[in-house]
């Protein structure tokens, strides 16, 4: 079936997977954002309408999937005339019941990915969480879903909460590692590629072993000089060394206790 | 040149690094560790001999790699009878001046990777930094580290020790969130193996891009709903909380800083 989709945002997350369901059997009718520059962008790469006002959000589409932050929700939904069409939001954190005051018919739509508007990712193995407030609707989600990707599943908003959580530790909070470590060499004068490939090895490394058989370091051997050492030259990096002595402590009474 | 050379510890840098040596015409003469079963573990895998009492040390090595921690060294070091043999650590933070009290040809020959028993590495892809006192014993280290990888380079022990604290954001940290994911997946009943393509992602993403650029999530959308709610999650959490805040404060505070 060709459902007819609006998308409620243009942001990374909007922007690949519009691309995506056009791709597959999805006519996606207008695209809206709150600036004229993203909503044009996007518009422009799916040839279709766009608007940056909430009240014009075209009426009657078969779906409209919302990938605003949260905290626009009430500047924008409201506004919109959604009937009885399929309202479905795409974020991890926010529960079913969030778009019950906006909407009708409900669901969730959650790929589990870091998207950027640059780089392409293979969308067949991206696992999508699906919820929603009928059979009926949670249907409709599955098939689309399937058109996608090839690991679709039901979750309920609480666990997927937790999903989201570890989705931050695992990927956010993993990426925020790299910037430090780029930013300590950068200011060594030392090339940030030299770390790619260990980068590369530390996710290979988790793909068929369990993290916490997988890790090494000083934390983990307790190798106080080591970690001394490394908290005086942090000297020079106030900002990342509170980061460093808490995430040492948490490694040794994680390690020791498991 | 067939160098003749003695391991030091057994530990899992030693096991990589003395097959890997082992392979590449070296003749690997002993192996030390403090326990038997590690020596001895090692010590078959070459088909080699081994210790575990530091007297026993042979003398006349042309090399000795010391893969010790480094609390350990004055306890191993001052028995052994190294002469005028090339005596060479392979700690990432430990400077070359360290090993003058125990020697008089002195060297690093540090790996730049996370080493594991059970999984082998293709040991070419991995940059290794060489430092020694003097330009022949650099000359020998560059040789061999030649045969091994095609990533070798000099570097002198203050950065050096800034690469291994940034390696230690990259790997070790990097390898407790994943970690930490894990456990906080494992006690919602949810399969870690639904992350694994979000880490593998993250670490491919930041291979052609700067992690700066890359980041995505609450943190650095400054998304105060969304930190609040898993804030409010991770109460059943403690120890990963506090873990959860300072890393979403330092993100917040590098991305806008930058």
């Amino acid at each position: 079936m060709s459902y007819r989709v609006v998308f409620v945002g243009a942001g990374n997350l909007a922007t690949r997977l519009s691309v995506e369901l056009k791709k597959n059997g999805c006519i996606i009718e207008q695209v809206y954002s709150r600036t004229f520059k993203s909503a044009n962008r996007l518009a422009l790469r799916l040839k279709t309408y766009f608007t940056t006002s909430p009240w014009k959000i075209m009426p009657d589409a078969d779906i409209y999937f919302i990938a605003l932050k949260d905290s626009a929700w009430e500047d924008v939904l409201p506004h919109a005339a959604f009937g009885n069409s399929l309202v479905v939001h795409c974020s991890g954190s926010m529960s079913l019941n969030s778009l019950k005051k906006y909407a009708n018919n409900t669901g969730v739509f959650y790929p589990l990915q870091t998207f950027s508007k640059k780089s392409s990712v293979r969308f067949k193995q991206i696992p999508v969480f699906i919820e929603a407030n009928s059979k009926k609707n949670e249907d409709v989600l599955l098939e689309i879903a399937g058109r996608i990707s090839d690991k679709v599943s039901v979750m309920n908003s609480d666990n997927r909460l937790y999903l989201h959580i570890s989705a931050v530790f695992a990927c956010n909070f993993v990426n925020h590692f790299y910037a430090i470590a780029a930013d300590i060499l950068e200011k060594r004068g030392i090339s940030f590629d030299l770390l790619r490939p260990l980068i590369q090895e530390t996710a290979k490394k988790i793909q068929d072993t369990s993290p916490a058989e997988a890790q090494t370091g000083p934390a983990v051997r307790f190798d106080q000089n080591i970690i001394t050492a490394h908290l005086n030259a942090l000297q020079s990096f106030p900002e990342f060394r509170e980061i460093y002595k808490k995430t040492s402590e948490s490694i040794y009474h994680y390690q020791k206790n498991r």
